[in-house]
């Protein structure tokens, strides 16, 4: 698996895979991505970058340049999946890559609630203009349990996701709970489906991919 | 009071305002902007799309172009305080503003957790680079009481935005609680301040708002 960050602006996979400054060098004119496993190569921004604090303060064709770069001058080893994390939106990034890689799949994330599902709509819009094939929706922070008391919270409400999948026809790959864990994971560089594949945000992400993988 | 949503790929301001739908008319060739109450008007690219599935596929360039539009050529009456809404990152929105209003002050908003705080560290290096004031950081979605058992829990962790704006020896706005009350009454267009003004996050809001003013 390749897994490539174009959120130029808030670059923040190294950082949750545990990363965080390390550099990639060159080879042969070629960049090499980072290895976070054996199956998994990383491309972000912030391994470019001299440190944590330095802005990317590009206007579009400056990223789209790079993002082409990502794309033409990385020597990614094999890959099965290229995963291409893009920032919210339809903006330079995703058109980039729709345009740079016409067999891409877009995967939408969302939250729950109304105020999100209007901005899926137009991803859905944006995908369909491009002519970019939609693997399906994801619904992340769905649904909350309270860790002291064990009642149900909702707290960006929950099912908008499925709900628009449904309404839009798409497949639905399923939701992930909102988990304190996964933020704390993420802080820490310890992604929660390596540290706790059992629990039940591990079996929340499996299943996503599982879903993925069949459609 | 003018409001102006510069977030061209996720436009929710006019739906949070219950102002969904509306058409901003054009007189003497100056757009009008929208009036959600007596005190406060609204320009944002959602009331001039089509429908609200509308997407914004636009490169930076033309986004550029609208931002300085939206200062230039709209009718706003006088205003005490023009708030610029605009998405997260270093883009070319923020970039925009900052170079077409020289006196433009930043307001970062944050949530507490570490990851955001990478990119709160990019935003300030990005406003000193183009010489913004920056007057404040506000630290949303910060800590959390059950409803059920009225526990404290941790969603994001907590503290992260204070201690930033310590650390980075910047004004420290407030923090604005999770409530799920606030996701509802942005789905339904009835912001929580006017609706529950004396309620925990309306005094958060308000809170915010009188540190800001004072500053």
């Amino acid at each position: 698996v390749g897994l490539m960050d174009v959120d130029f602006h808030g670059p923040n996979t190294l950082k949750m895979l545990g990363l965080e400054g390390e550099k990639m060098v060159t080879r042969q004119e070629k960049l090499i991505p980072l290895k976070y496993s054996e199956n998994l190569q990383v491309v972000s921004i912030s391994s470019l970058l001299d440190d944590s604090d330095t802005a990317v303060i590009w206007r579009g064709p400056l990223k789209i340049g790079v993002i082409r770069q990502f794309i033409t001058d990385v020597r990614w080893d094999p890959c099965d999946v290229l995963i291409i994390d893009s920032p919210p939106g339809t903006g330079d990034e995703p058109l980039t890559v729709a345009q740079t890689i016409p067999d891409a799949k877009g995967i939408i994330v969302t939250t729950p609630q109304e105020v999100s599902i209007l901005d899926v709509r137009k991803s859905i819009t944006f995908c369909r203009q491009v002519n970019m094939t939609i693997a399906g929706i994801v619904e992340n922070m769905s649904g909350f349990t309270c860790p002291h008391c064990g009642k149900n919270i909702d707290l960006f409400s929950s099912g908008g996701g499925e709900k628009a999948a449904r309404e839009l026809n798409l497949p639905f790959l399923g939701a992930l709970p909102f988990d304190p864990q996964i933020v704390i994971a993420g802080d820490k560089g310890k992604p929660v489906p390596l540290q706790d594949p059992d629990g039940p945000s591990g079996k929340a992400f499996r299943s996503v991919v599982e879903t993925l993988l069949q459609a």
